[in-house]
């Protein structure tokens, strides 16, 4: 079917393995249908196929491995039905600003005609809007172009999923090489606003910075840590913060901003300027109303998001690349001298009890980690106790999801130790969001990770339960839908090869479990039964 | 918030439960989150909540209810995560033409401006293209009639999914009830475009029926045999079709037609008169090439759907309601008399061996299954041996996917098992099918269905290394992404509460293993061990 086999000429299979050699793509996460199967023929040794058995835990999978390695992961989808499971983790990659170059097998361009069997009829708008661009080629010469093209779009900030659907015959025509290009990093912010939000910082009193996900993204912890001990700010994190970008061990760490509006105003109170490094200004979960600083505050922002940026509704914002900005900032000249605020007061120590407490937990997971072991955390409900008792102190050891969908923590961490072989990944993730993407256990035994599995079994949706009364139900009543007996996460770990699986009930069996989970050479899971 | 508290006013909940009351959709098939939480506030006790541990789940099982109840089944689902999880699963209810009435909860209406945690940014965009319709009202008074409309439009031919969203802080307002409206069934097809295909028909010598999923879903069993019978016709099932129209072993069922254009021409090779009943004209799975019926032979088509018909390449083509059509057609005077055609040849009976093969797998079940039992069927590689070897006789005993997306199977069979308490249900499915869903063995567990899953592991996506050689791998060539050893269903069953499960991996001890899996009175599973 080609139509030109003169000097110079390649297949579009070979031109797209080339790219993804040139990009560092060499790993295809994936769940392969027919449409796709053409990809695979003489497979190259220098791939591997990373096989995750629903697609949101490919999309999982992806998303970690792609915020580990700080490049785009390429990910391998079938037909309208695998970006269909996929699009719930495709919105999480998308709030997460993870960049992913998703493809997406479609049949054949003969059959479009006639409706066929795994036909996605409408290729490019199925993924919208959680896409930052999606494409199907008008001709099976311009796939490699295309993915060229989604590449480059993924990791220009801010980064995010792109998709391109391929036909099925595509990969076998002909098509010209495509040599790759160079684009250049995140645009730096406009200087005339990086000097007001200057002057502002030095002109503040008591000023605040809010820290989001934004700057572990662009390894921006040195310059904003040595930026907050120049102005001895108070440090909080801002609310959902996928990341942690500042060590919650700091003497100027002042803790969590909630999701709501009256107490973040609450929190922030006494600060006359609010810095927000790489976050919303804010994040609100639950309606809110009243001013969005406190009263006397000034809001400056800085933001690689121009979306972010503009629906703050109050305050200045620069957009451009973060680390670039706060290396800026420091060049000016010495602040003022200012009193050293509070940190967070200290948190006593959970005590043992049967059930444990979650705080007893993760304290106990905290006493045998290492710093830089790497936590992925997806359980909600223990969240606000892991911030008491499970204190993260480095850059990249902290991952969950921005976009508050369950089904990313199994999945993602398993992304994560692959991407880090000599790290130890920790997946910290509660039994409603084990179950979204329980096969990732299956993946992790498969790629035989020495990483560990932490279920947090509380036998409910205790998130829900315990935000119920938000909307006026009665504390303790009975709500649909959020109780999760009978579930065996150790039989379930057994079932997909995870072998070294033990459910710990009693206190004093803790340490030890965590201890030999933490040592474990293959995938190991401890199932904590928690109040 | 309330603006009109007069007489005759309702809360948006308490309307919306009225019309749910009046359409028959008391069962909420969902997965909640907290936007979806004002909803269940004093949930009333004539409803019930069926559980998902994630929204694919949800939706399948949902899929396989309102199959089964023939009316639309309520889904509510969470914000934009919910929905994205389950598009795989709402695009296989799209293709299915399954009527389902999607919610997504979504934010509160005053936070919209701040695109907050959870915010579903452009709600109605999401589900496209596989909805028939979606709608965020503009106001929330108007979202019982949005309840109300989506309703209509999904219950209307062909039959499908609509999706609305509801931001949260909506349900507690007030509003007008919704008086629910009669809408009549569908439409019944043009009279000249029936008598042409009467006459079609009267003048053959050699008709071939080719019966499709609509058959089976509009309830027209009895009056496609009986025109069968009168014409003399071969009666053939139409590629990939999700339903069974027409009893496997009436002396005029031909066989199965597969997705392919030559082998469909040769099968129906001999036939003058083509008549598509319910089905697109065709299925195709991979490129063909020539002509699309036997030469000589003309094709009339009846659907229910403008679209199937619109793209039929050849032939004539009936839009509307199939039981009235073909009753239309048996109304005319007797047709000539014609030879009766040969049936399918008898299958060979299959032999005992370890590892067991499929064909014996599916032929002891076929030995202790009752006729009445339904099977609600996802192996795709087994399917053309199940086509010999358990043959389907009665009506609305078999359901599978139209979508060839894996991950309804389980879920779809839990649902069919919730709708239809007397009948047996039994899920078949593959290994690799199960693992994409199953988490729906827990929501079987917890409703208690006295229900049969049969799974049949292989340890591998079979169907894919049967389909490679179509694109040029060598036969037995090692497949990327295609082996899944090492997965144990019975303790994935034990880990989910589905304590009644077997692995059976000798012919001898299968077929006990059946009987007792087929008298359960909680879920029962049995895995097989095939080559």
């Amino acid at each position: 079917m080609a139509r030109d086999d003169g000097s110079g000429r390649t297949t579009v299979r070979d031109a797209v393995l080339q790219l993804l050699r040139a990009f560092g793509m060499q790993r295809i996460f994936g769940n392969p249908g027919s449409t796709e199967l053409p990809l695979f023929l003489g497979f190259p040794a220098d791939f591997e196929y990373v096989l995750g058995l629903q697609e949101s835990v490919v999309v999982g999978m992806a998303d970690g491995y792609a915020a580990a390695t700080k490049n785009a992961a390429f990910v391998n989808l079938h037909s309208a039905v695998g970006v269909g499971h996929a699009m719930g983790a495709i919105f999480t990659a998308w709030k997460n600003r993870t960049p992913l170059v998703i493809t997406a097998g479609q049949q054949a361009r003969s059959l479009f005609p006639f409706d066929p069997f795994l036909f996605s009829a409408r290729a490019t708008e199925l993924p919208r809007p959680y896409v930052k661009w999606s494409c199907e080629p008008a001709r099976a010469e311009d796939v490699p172009l295309a993915i060229a093209h989604g590449y480059y779009i993924a990791m220009q900030h801010p980064r995010g999923p792109v998709l391109i659907s391929i036909p099925a015959d595509d990969w076998a025509r002909t098509c010209a090489p495509v040599e790759p290009r160079r684009i250049g990093a995140a645009p730096r912010c406009a200087a005339d606003a990086l000097a007001a939000i200057g002057a502002a910082l030095d002109a503040s009193e008591r000023p605040a910075f809010v820290i989001g996900a934004g700057v572990d993204r662009d390894g921006a912890w040195d310059v904003v840590r040595a930026l907050a001990e120049r102005h001895r700010a108070r440090v909080f994190t801002a609310p959902m913060s996928s990341r942690c970008g500042f060590a919650e061990d700091h003497p100027q760490f002042a803790g969590f901003l909630p999701a709501m509006r009256e107490r973040i105003v609450a929190a922030l109170a006494g600060s006359d300027l609010i810095l927000v490094l790489g976050a919303p200004a804010f994040t609100y979960h639950v309606e809110g109303h009243g001013p969005h600083v406190p009263a006397g505050a000034a809001l400056c922002q800085i933001t690689d998001d121009p979306e972010i940026a503009a629906w703050a509704p109050v305050g200045t914002s620069a957009v451009g690349d973060l680390h670039d900005a706060v290396q800026t900032l420091l060049q000016r000249p010495p602040p003022r001298d200012r009193p050293l605020a509070a940190g967070r007061p200290a948190r006593p120590r959970a005590e043992a009890s049967t059930p444990m407490s979650v705080s007893y937990a993760l304290q106990s997971l905290a006493d045998v980690r290492r710093p830089d072991d790497v936590v992925v955390e997806e359980a909600p409900s223990s969240r606000p106790i892991m911030h008491g008792h499970l204190p993260m102190l480095k850059s990249e050891t902290f991952y969950t999801m921005a976009s508050g969908g369950l089904g990313f923590g199994l999945p993602a961490a398993v992304g994560v130790a692959l991407a880090r072989p000599s790290a130890r990944v920790i997946a910290l993730v509660g039994d409603g969001s084990a179950m979204y993407s329980i096969q990732a256990l299956w993946s992790a035994a498969q790629l035989k990770l020495a990483m560990t599995f932490v279920i947090l079994n509380n036998g409910r949706y205790a998130a829900l339960q315990e935000f119920a009364p938000t909307f006026g139900f009665a504390a303790g009543a009975e709500l649909e839908g959020t109780d999760l007996r009978g579930i065996d996460f150790v039989a379930l770990a057994h079932g997909m090869g995870v072998s070294d699986a033990v459910r710990v009930a009693r206190p004093e069996a803790l340490r030890d479990a965590l201890v030999a989970a933490l040592r474990s050479t293959a995938p190991a899971l401890v199932e904590i039964v928690v109040a």
